[in-house]
């Protein structure tokens, strides 16, 4: 018999109708003859309502006790599915982090998750029971409550599938799987029936919002096949894993876009070794993410310019930073703007495939997209572009490529 | 060093701010140079909010998942409490029942504790913290959340007071110590600075509903001296000790009143063996709880009068009981009132002095108040009266016995 792990986020649990509606989602995959592991979030609005207490007793609290708190929430809702699946005549039994040996490091709100007692869950699965887990949560050695951080119970659910040897790990949203591309963007976006790992976390950490990049990055490790698809209505959703579609096809899986960028370029900097590590070290130290990167020859011998982008919310600090860097190196400038976004394309088609970049480039050419800045991995090419082109080049490169077939 | 148990009940930690004032009490006691241990209830309002969502769920659900839904509350409310001292610069930890190794059996929504791991609340004392503990939950042998029943935080923080082997417990509530008697039937109703577990337990079990009577019992059996005080005025409260007063003093305590009482009388039943037994079993299967019995001599020859007193919730159907087992026992008629209520004297006082039920009888008499019934035990005399006497009656005992004074 087969373990399937289904994962409900907060909004698929947010009031004991929709506790009851999970519950019966839960039913029918066991009546097709699975055994069921399910993990849920906290009620939606929960997570929130206790931070916001916590806050007015410290503002400034995070640590130990923090997490002893927020864990009640995750606590709360798999005991409340738990009664209604037995309500059902489902037999079921919650089960906390702790409970099921979910050890992590000691590193408070973000903790790592460092092993599962799988037995304590066989042994429930073993008396057919449904086991409803508490997700987003864990122990440290010293069994003090600790979370994984927000969207911690994604990772909750694949570990679990990974630990267990599960043929599925069902991740349950609002939304009904993976587009191709923003459909607020570009009406014509498609679902996809299928994406590997490696598009699914180019795409994540683009913007489509739909699954934790942890998540996708621990079930690539541990080749646990993931299925995103929304509880409130039917259908077989994205499937994420290793396999790709047929073996010649040329396959681009989408069209991301993300509007939280700024760009900030340090011109004429010296062209020597060292230099890249001199002007991000300090933007690093101030916990500022840096996204892309990109250095040119600079325009004139000798001199390069280096261009990164960073989150929208850290342009004004990075900024300040760049012109202290600048002044201490004693050459270049910086200049910047917060009116850009990124697009990219992804797919693993482009990694055998030659040509995909000149068709892109061409195509945004031919709509008069003006592009400022490109990166490329195996998989995607990113370009960055002026706020207001967005829409306009995601609807091109969709289009470009067939997105809509 | 001394080691103090402070608990504080769900309306003193009902919000933020009331969780940062019940902090600045607990470093008050700590400045007076006493290790502190804090025993929570959950915020004010909070159970029955879970209790609420369990229902919509599944309106009758009770069993396993519901503890562990329950008892986030007291998570929660020990997490907040231990950010609000570390915040005032108490260091302080918070610890659920599992984490103490509070060991109960295997009754959910009513378990008893069994043991606990004193070492695990000692090792955080040495670091010269205070622990602060989810009141109301342990865990059975298995690992599963089990809750000790509404108002079990009383009985978590008696239990570690003992295990500890504490000075004292504190139990802050929302009334500032027990009274000779209810305040709202007799203005000239005096606080008590100290009173005995006995006479508690006759208070508390008669309507003085400030402390679970489980409590009481356990804090005597292990000669924990309890403290019941406001959490909202300063003051001394009362103590709860095996001391007495002076030596020689006539101690009589309070005059108790419970309004919830129903009456049944089983008249010209056979005086032989077994009829108490073949009247109240019937009662006790319907899961009736019986509070006084009595019984006296009958009018004739070889039949007595039974009578005993129910829940005033519990009386019709103790009636209907009742009528059938005198039409089984072929002899006897039932009559019976719910008009009625019970007033009880107490102190341990009565022991040794003879005299205080004539001059209680007397006093009441010269009231005009009419006795349907009497019942005593070694330190209370109860009565039951007409309910529109009780106010009259708690007065004239409360003056009769210079309680005011």
């Amino acid at each position: 018999m087969s373990v399937i792990v289904q994962k409900f986020g907060g909004t698929s649990v947010a009031s004991a109708e929709l506790i009851k509606h999970v519950a019966t989602t839960i039913k029918d995959v066991c009546n097709q003859g699975h055994q069921v592991v399910a993990v849920v979030s906290a009620m939606g609005g929960e997570t929130d309502r206790l931070v916001g207490l916590a806050q007015q007793v410290d503002s400034h609290y995070s640590g130990r006790e923090l997490d002893a708190l927020l864990a009640t929430g995750e606590q709360g809702s798999a005991a409340l599915l738990a009664i209604a699946l037995n309500k059902q005549g489902v037999a079921a039994i919650s089960m906390t982090g702790w409970q099921i040996g979910m050890i992590t490091d000691q590193s408070y709100n973000k903790a790592r998750i460092q092993s599962i007692d799988a037995s304590k869950i066989e042994n429930h699965l073993a008396q057919a029971k449904v086991v409803v887990i508490a997700g987003f949560q864990g122990m440290d050695k010293h069994g003090s409550i600790t979370t994984l951080g927000r969207g911690g119970s994604d990772t909750t659910a694949v570990a679990i599938a990974a630990q267990l040897k599960c043929t599925e790990c069902r991740i349950y949203t609002d939304v009904d799987g993976i587009y191709t591309t923003d459909p607020r963007l570009e009406p014509k976006a498609r679902r996809l029936k299928s994406i590997t790992f490696e598009e699914m976390l180019e795409m994540a950490s683009l913007g489509s919002k739909v699954l934790q990049i942890r998540a996708v990055e621990l079930a690539g490790k541990y080749n646990v096949p993931l299925r995103v698809l929304s509880t409130f209505q039917a259908g077989r959703g994205t499937l994420i894993s290793y396999e790709e579609n047929s073996m010649e096809e040329m396959r681009i899986s989408g069209v991301a876009s993300n509007r939280d960028e700024a760009q900030l370029t340090v011109r004429g900097v010296p062209d020597k070794p060292g230099v890249a590590a001199s002007i991000l070290e300090p933007i690093a130290n101030a916990n500022i993410e840096i996204d892309m990167i990109v250095q040119n020859v600079g325009s004139r011998d000798g001199v390069a310019d280096f261009t990164f982008t960073v989150h929208r919310r850290d342009y004004k600090v990075a900024m300040q930073i760049l012109e202290t860097t600048v002044t201490k190196l004693g050459a270049g400038r910086v200049i910047g703007t917060d009116d850009i976004v990124k697009v990219s394309l992804v797919g693993v088609g482009m990694r055998s495939h030659a040509g995909v970049a000149s068709k892109m480039f061409g195509a945004l050419a031919r709509a008069g997209i003006d592009i400022r800045m490109i990166s490329t991995s195996e998989i995607k090419i990113s370009i960055v572009i002026k706020e207001q082109l967005m829409k306009k080049a995601v609807q091109v490169l969709h289009s470009a490529f067939d997105l809509d077939k």
